[in-house]
């Protein structure tokens, strides 16, 4: 078993809230993250996968599949998009980090086992200071 | 003359168009940033400041004061913020990271020399890739 | 179950070596970190927590109360301090990183677990070279 | 159980290939990493390791001797030579950046654990978008 | 006057050497960088073009014209190359990270004014300790 | 002209304060940074030198005769030490780090003078959010 993680990053907007409760009660909780008009990240998004070395290849998939799998499925819906409103994989949800990694999680898991391989983890910096890392 | 670089963060949703454009025009120019449902940044913001070393101190300038004077007239301002809706000094300018550092660089400039030094450059990256610089 | 991470950063000085033992016998073991006139590091400090993600919030712990743990907890009492002389938590304690994970590590598995999460991980970076993680 | 990281660096040329492939089937399968006048990149090597503190010294190994383990087994035989041509360890071997992991993990296994802890992890960063990781 | 920085990453093999020497007389001139079978890195690309800001458009130029003039130009040229023997605006030259800046600048000069600005400092990190600026 | 700068690293522990001053007083003007009982960094030094390309060799100076330097004059009496206690070019100034950038300069620009080329800017990043220039 190895580990190949390829990184890849989008820009967005967003905000945290909830429709079902006031801008008070957002407030509150969610503090400036739920302004009403929306602030905004640049994103690191690292995706790792495992699998056994191809003999043939060495190599466990090739690194432009995944760059190309993450781009298709993730990348172009997001990058410079509003996440509440645009991004269809994560309409219904609230718009925090630990949410976005599991729907990225759920987009990815099939793409990358056609391809070859197992998802293993999808993890997000939204700052230098903040990340989310996901297993499954 | 020696020179004193304080960086600080920002985190903000932005746009880039014109009201006077249709949709069309906006995304012909400014592309994918042209989004109207806007999306947004990690920006940092280097403020570099020059002056003599005061004998006194062995400092340009107390870095806190720096600090502080960034933090009150632009992070507190700016920081979660929709750049193009709620940022007084950005009003009425398109939302170019050209614009910004100006008008940055036109909040600082009086605080800085009232703190007794002179402000040198405003630098903001607003992605690993992109940045620009405004020397007055 | 998901993963938090936090970054807080502090500045100490520190000198790795044993009241029990000459200079030279500390210099032998411990070379030019057992300096008597100590030396110091920037630190990173990495404070991965892991939980369910609340289905009212969408988050696993509002990051600023992961956030606030770690201020009070370990960076009020260590920022800009002498890890040998003045963190209480290091008394008696060679001051290696090592030692350091653990002794943060146990300052922060309480009251995390109160906030409703569980320590995962505790990760210092020394240098941009060296880093010790500890899970417990 | 606590881990300690060190990293190492080296620049170095490479190209994926087979020899019993021709150039275009090369090409086909490894784009342009299969160069046959070679590329190269700058490595970010993190070798980590995993044992007990010490109670005598504080550490799991003094890191001065797992600096000295990298830089003899790895460093001094990879750093600014020709991966597929120069590198024992890598003969017969595609130049992946997986099969590389695997070897120096293989190199680096025994000397760890003669000095006393076990080899953790093999991480190499290709560039800043692609990292392999190894655990045995 | 306002200045526009895009970074751009090639990966590349080269050698420090001249034909007219021995590779005796080259290794101590040129110590390790003068391996005849080629090393590499990840180079660092800074381009800094300076400006007029457009009263219509906000900016200085498009930051998208100037990635496009620095990849046909430069990236698409040298990236997964060999420095010495495949880039042909390095024919003749030692490979130096000077002589490379400096050949960089040549070619973006002219593409950056007929785009309407100036080229103001091409700058290289060849590793994270050594970089090089020109500016014309 | 072209310039070339190296960066090199050291870790030391340091004290802003004035002997002729209180504990009070040095509170009142340098903060935490006053600790009595010390505080340290990892310093990042960035030296740049400028000069003519030597068209025998292609470089303004030999990256290994600068680092030389560079760790003969400083590191090698700096790295791991107490700046206010025994660096001795610091003897006397407040260790702020303006102060010592000048010294550094001064420590640096006869040598780099004698090696062929001049020195154009001592840079020093005390963390990632503060750093000092000096041009002479």
């Amino acid at each position: 078993m190895i580990y190949l993680t390829r990184r890849e990053r989008f820009s967005a907007a967003h905000r945290m809230f909830r429709q079902d409760w006031s801008d008070e009660q957002n407030r509150e909780i969610f503090g400036k993250c739920s302004n009403p008009n929306w602030h905004g990240h640049n994103y690191d998004l690292f995706v790792t996968i495992r699998g056994e070395i191809s003999e043939e290849h060495g190599f466990i998939m090739n690194i432009s599949t995944l760059r190309d799998i993450i781009i298709e499925k993730i990348i172009s819906r997001i990058d410079h998009k509003n996440i509440n409103l645009e991004v269809d994989f994560m309409k219904g949800k609230i718009a925090t980090t630990e949410n976005l990694a599991i729907a990225i999680w759920n987009e990815l898991r099939e793409p990358v086992l056609k391809a070859g391989a197992q998802l293993h983890c999808v993890r997000i910096e939204e700052t230098e200071n903040n990340s989310i890392e996901y297993y499954g």
